[in-house]
Order: C-alpha cells, then sequence, then structure tokens
C-alpha cells in the first residue's frame, strides 16, 4: 500500500531515523505532520533549522552554547572553575543543573564507552577532559550507574592517576522519598555500606 | 539554564507538539537533531515539506492519496466498492491492508466520539459516510475495541437504522496464537459466548 504512496514512505524513513520514536508510533507521527497546515511545517523546520545554525558546543567543555555568545559555564566568572563535573551527555548536565547545588562547571563525555556498540574512549571527550585536569583540584564523575557508566569512570579515573587531582563519584544509596520495601536489593546494601552518622 | 539558549528552548517547544514523543525524551531528540549533519536537517525537512505538499485526503473516503494520482481505492476497479470497512484512523485501515485478505473499499472517520476530549460525531467524517450508504451492501464497522470505539459503532448504526445496507462488526475472541492463560477474563467469556462449530 504505502510503496504507491512514494513521499509518505519516504517521510517514515526519514522519521525512522529520529530515536525514541517506536516505529508502532511511526504512522501516526507522519500523520501528524501531514494534518499540518503549511504554516506550522514551515514553523516546525524553521526552529529545527535555526537551533541548528545557531547552537554550538563548547570546545572546551563541549556543551551545547550559543553561536554568538560565550559558553554558559567556561566563561561564567560565578562558577568556580576548579571543579569539574563530568558527565555523560548535555541531559545529564541539566539533571544537575536543576538541582541549583552545584556551583562548579561540566564537562560533557558525548557518551560511554561501550564496546559492543563500538563506543571507544577515543569517541568520547575523554582526552579533553585530561588535558583540563592540571588547572583543576575536584573531578567529579557523574556518570549514570549503569556498568557501561561504571566502566567509563574506571577508564577515566585511571587516565588521571598520575595528576594531583581529586577523583570523586556521586553518592549510592536509597532514593529521597523511598520506601527500602521497593529499593533494589543492591541499592539497599551499598545504603548499608555507605552510612554516615547521623 | 535552557531559557539562556533561546534557540534549543524554541526546539523544544516545537517538538513539544510532535505525539507520542514522551516529555523525557524531549531533549535527546533535539541533541539528536543538533547533531546531524546541515545536509540531513535539509534532507529531513525536505521530505516533510514534499509529503506534506504532494499527499491529500481523498475526498470519499479520506484515506491520504498522491495529489497527482487519484485514491488507490476509490478508483480501485479491482476493489469490491459494495463494501466499505469504517476504520479510526490511517493507521487502522494500513492494519487492515497488511491482512491481505480484504477486498472492500475503506471509509476513515478521523477520530472517535469522545465526549471527554471534546470530540463529537460534527468532528468525524460520519456525514460523508452516511452519504455513501445509499449505493452499498456492507458497512463493516472496525473500530479499536475500546469504550469510544464502541460508542461510536452505536451511533453510526443508529445513524445507518433507515437504510437497508447490512453492518457488521469485527469478531472478538481469542487472538491467533495465545494462551487462554494470558488472555484477559472478558476476551474469553466473549470468546466462549461467540463459540462456533468446528
Amino acid at each position: 500500500m504505502i510503496e504507491k504512496l512514494p513521499s509518505f514512505q519516504h517521510l517514515l524513513k526519514i522519521l525512522q531515523k529520529v530515536p525514541y520514536l517506536a516505529s508502532k508510533n511511526l504512522y501516526r507521527v507522519a500523520t501528524h505532520f501531514l494534518d499540518m497546515s503549511p504554516e506550522q511545517v514551515e514553523q516546525f523546520c524553521r526552529a529545527l533549522q535555526l537551533a541548528h545554525q545557531r547552537l554550538i558546543k563548547c570546545p572546551q567543555c563541549c556543551a551545547w552554547q550559543a553561536k554568538d555568545q560565550k559558553c554558559l559555564f567556561c566563561f561564567n566568572e560565578k562558577r568556580e572553575h576548579a571543579i569539574i563535573c563530568v558527565v555523560e551527555t548535555w541531559q545529564e548536565l541539566l539533571a544537575i543543573e536543576k538541582t541549583g547545588g552545584y556551583k562548579g562547571v561540566y564537562h560533557v563525555l558525548e557518551g560511554v564507552i561501550s564496546p559492543l556498540e563500538g563506543i571507544g574512549p577515543e569517541h568520547l571527550t575523554i582526552k579533553l577532559l585530561v588535558a583540563r585536569a592540571p588547572g583543576v583540584r575536584e573531578i567529579i564523575l557523574a556518570m549514570n550507574q549503569t556498568p557501561e557508566g561504571e566502566a567509563t569512570s574506571a577508564y577515566i579515573a585511571h587516565q588521571l592517576q598520575h595528576t594531583s587531582v581529586k577523583i570523586s563519584v556521586l553518592a549510592q544509596g536509597v532514593p529521597v522519598g523511598s520506601s527500602l520495601e521497593f529499593v533494589d536489593r543492591l541499592t539497599v546494601y551499598k545504603a548499608l555500606a555507605e552510612r554516615r552518622p547521623f
């Protein structure tokens, strides 16, 4: 059926490349676009192209920044430049920013080491991070709590072992607001092992 | 943070309107677009605009058709025009087409009656369907098995009660390949009630 409507088929093919669009929803998203007014399609494309033209990655920390502005972190005098928080992607950076409790700067790795997906340390921004290390006091490894995240932390720590920089990781423990009953065993175990004085 | 990058914020706002993009994934999709090459962005927008320009809805059955071609169903001589299968959306039409077992034509309702969402019969293509009824032998109501779908079927059946057209609905029962153990009670009940001779 669809093969008789080549422009529909082409739209599906293009949408297929968008991550987090389950193939089950592809048709719905495609018809959503077709149901738009020409002005809305125009607006959508303009927003996409504009963002694409205006945003670049900071050459130092790899966070997104506006092309005509300086990096919001690296050139922010209110930030503490002696502390670098290393995150996997921009999304984790935003999650940490939302806490409002971190005043240091960042380093976006752009992924994690994942041999299964063919991602080695050379595909990440680890070299850039190592180059930044001499000037700083502390590097916080804020990777996600996954095997890949932990392996990446271990790799980075190894790369930094000959520097004097202090390396720290996020605390593991029971999430705020949770019942012990519903928290997984390993988390409870770690919370116990890393218990602190009241 | 994001408010300092207006073009990023605008992209998020535009993406928010796309259905089936969970807000949790918005940032990831946005960065996917930013990571594209300018050519890929261009290609994406072109596919979108092209599909939008080339595809229209058939004025009779409301299925998508190419602007420069005739409707694949209404103008297809190999189809049986005396049987109309009524579906909620284009996706259900494709699901039925995939079976390869239906040779009649279609009528796309463009939704279901849903008072909670403010969708009444006047928002659907029911009037168009009723106008088509005199010429046909059978109308199959192939709505999804939801309260809204069933209410819509009931409404349409009521609208057609003064015509001589035969109205049918999809069979309810145990899905092919399923174990009774894992099928919900109501489905098993309906399968029992509508049992047929072997």
